[in-house]
């Protein structure tokens, strides 16, 4: 472990208050894809990734879900940057996914983060990742 | 393509104006990784991605790296996240990707962009990536 390595309290505090992350999938093809996702927190911890009516999308059985179902080994990756180096982060979630119908404990996570999936239908079916490694990283350390 | 989808001039355009990305490479046994990176733009266009002495690692053959000598398919993944979800975009490089000794040009590009890395020996090693497609979504379209 270097010295700017995280603990994983120090990790899922930093996923917390993070407003969005990048989800990579495996793709058969392409070796891998990468979309931006914003995500709520369930027990666990284990993480909720909604497929949604809001963000406008090119068809509703999105490439991540497809990639999901042929390989569910995925990586949600939080990273925050400013122009100063000495304040970066990031915290890397490897996982695996599952697609999942709508629960009310996924709805009331991301309706506690995101106010506009509060309207009927926004979220119409969601990724859940079970963590299976969680490391963080700090330029400054712990 | 449906309305939000960015022409390729756009997405060069919001990648040169952007700061950081997230790059996906295959992992043989996790599926995937991401990381958090930095890039310089070189003729082609191709993109450069420094291995550096400057944000400290946990050793210097990086994981990328290795990754990328097993498969070089990667993503580059560029989004801009806001609260506003109509100010959301992103741009989504697929590339071949290789390991390579930093060069002038690549040196040049990276200093343009990032003063720290005017210091010597702060690139140690580069990977240049080779664009195989690039798409790019807009919330409220081109």
């Amino acid at each position: 472990m270097s010295s700017n390595a995280l603990d994983e309290d120090a990790c899922w505090a930093l996923v917390a208050g993070a407003r969005h992350g990048v989800l990579a999938t495996a793709h058969a093809v392409r070796g891998t894809d990468a979309v931006p996702v914003v995500f709520g927190l369930l027990a666990g911890p284990r993480l909720v990734v909604p497929v949604d009516a809001v963000k406008p999308k090119r068809r509703m059985r999105l490439q991540r879900v497809i990639n999901i179902e042929r390989d569910p080994r995925c990586v949600l990756l939080v990273d925050h940057y400013e122009e100063d180096w000495d304040r970066l982060w990031w915290v890397r979630i490897h996982a695996t996914a599952r697609e999942s119908a709508v629960t009310g404990d996924a709805l009331d996570a991301l309706r506690s983060r995101y106010p506009r999936y509060g309207a009927p239908g926004a979220v119409v079916t969601t990724l859940v990742l079970d963590p299976t490694a969680v490391t963080g990283w700090a330029a400054t350390g712990p």
